[in-house]
């Protein structure tokens, strides 16, 4: 079933409402890891969509050191960490909000201290049983796209609040689609000792998540996520018949970058797993926003793909020899 | 000897001549692979310093197919290509140039296509001879601080250019004192088939770049940059005793994540190479500048210690399997 009529999550409105007449010069996309994955696609938004607010993408405690010159009373910071006790980002929000910027903490966890370290609190669904509209990138996209519609006008907040309540169905056809193959991975892909990823635009947050978080740091293989507009002038010298690439091909204006090295790869290279995001069903989702939306179905979709090679591996997800057991 | 009274370079000057009067506000830097590395310090030194100016760093192709909306007459855009003929760097500077931006086009070749697309050229020299003031990095730095004085009054260019012209001795210093280590990197690690680069701040373009064009490019070994400030948020599971990092410490703000990142790897890993900028003299460096400065002198070490690794594993800096003998 596809909605056409929704309305904007209420703590996103919140932070909306507080916005109207305020000056904002500039957002900063603020966390650590994962969080800071999700990040990435709504810095593309702005990107394309803000007629004047900058923004940018810091690792938290990069932020809180670098310190820009910039960032002061006319600064929109969003913060996220699931948990709400990352310690960067929540020293990353109290740093913020002593400059006189507002802020805006999503989080699992509305009692944890980032929640308390920020003015606004978004609290996202987490774990198998979210739904797309109320997971951190749904409600995130959801602000991004309010903030330019309460700042400059933009006229595609209300279609995204919709694509995004029609996420959920997309989620679900795509992952009867892609099992079979995220199981096939698991298989193929379980004795090797590197495997990179690949993409561009809106989806390069979600190809440094899965090489962060799922294989450096889950499954303990070797990987970088090369950016795809800059695979010819470096990174293409490493592929060859052995070596695997995780390419996903996305459909925003960056999709040509996609395109170009993954004809190369096939030339190359033996081992590519490709997730072209033109195979999925996207019904009920905007034509203009599918480029925007899409890295959030390739996520859900590499998600499965991390859970099926960690099972041909033996390796669960949870398996951690240093975070959260030793001091660091 | 140090100098004390030096002129900023007479192309540089050109275009600072070009910006008086002008509005200017944003700052886009352009350039693919080692070329996009040198932009990252100096997005650095923007972050710091600009009072209201803020700026982007992308990839030459993703420069063009992301569109920024914020994109026009009013923006400033720096590229950089040695030969001049890197076609999306080309193509980027038509692309800002249509849009009205003005463009600035760094390379050794002062007739190539990227000179002739760029409405100001800054020719810069490159190789083993090349004086540290008038290479990319020198160069680019004086304009970086030049656009901050011009339109904001900044203080620090007078410094920086004298800094500048005190640097090619800090690079014959740092050339010997660590000719011997780069020469036990070259022996020790010319059978690792992964290694991994670290840094933050200012220095992370250079770890960048030694991952991208050294080790991936020139080398077919498997690397990734790691951020200091997101090493403990995932890629910290992936070292153990037999996983090599290099791992950059610099002078600027963000010293507290390198130093952090370095405890803990010394801990739990065994092959580390660490390049502490505290170790070089910089005499003439102005002390306010250090910190800017470091990555340029890091840089020249890293060479060494490329030449070295490539004699080790007598696989020539100059091989190539794609790039230049195939279509791509």
């Amino acid at each position: 079933m596809v909605n056409s009529q929704v309305v904007v999550d209420p703590q996103v409105k919140n932070v909306l409402d507080a916005l109207k007449g305020r000056t904002i010069n500039h957002v900063y996309f603020v966390a650590c890891g994962g969080s800071s994955a999700i990040m990435y696609p709504n810095k593309y938004i702005m990107d394309r969509e803000a007629k004047n607010i900058p923004s940018d993408v810091y690792s938290s405690n990069e932020f809180i050191h670098r310190n820009p010159r910039k960032l002061g009373e006319n600064s929109l910071v969003i913060l996220c960490s699931m948990s709400g006790t990352t310690p960067e980002t929540v020293k990353a929000a109290e740093f913020a909000r002593q400059k006189g910027a507002l802020t805006v903490g999503f989080t699992n966890e509305p009692t944890s201290p980032l929640a308390q370290e920020s003015e606004f609190v978004v609290k996202y669904e987490w774990g198998a049983e979210s739904v797309a509209f109320n997971t951190n990138l749904g409600l995130l996209y959801q602000l991004t796209m309010g903030v330019l519609n309460v700042l400059e006008g933009n006229d595609k907040f209300d279609k995204m609040v919709n694509s995004l309540s029609n996420t959920q169905a997309a989620f679900e056809k795509a992952g009867k689609q892609f099992a079979d193959r995220a199981q096939q991975f698991g298989q193929s892909y379980k004795d090797e000792k590197v495997i990179y990823t690949m993409a561009s635009g809106a989806n390069y947050g979600i190809a440094y998540s899965y090489t962060t978080c799922i294989l450096l740091e889950m499954q303990w293989i070797h990987s970088n996520a090369i950016h795809a507009g800059e695979y010819f002038h470096g990174p293409f010298e490493i592929i060859d018949e052995e070596v695997p690439f995780i390419i996903l091909v996305g459909l925003d204006e960056t999709r040509p970058l996609d395109e170009r090295a993954l004809d190369f790869s096939k030339k190359y290279g033996k081992k590519l797993v490709v997730l072209d995001a033109k195979e999925l069903d996207l019904e009920g989702i905007d034509e203009e926003l599918k480029g925007y939306i899409a890295p959030l179905v390739l996520n859900y979709v590499l998600r499965r793909y991390a859970e099926q090679l960690a099972d041909a591996r033996n390796h669960p997800l949870s398996k951690r020899r240093y975070m959260w057991k030793v001091e660091y």
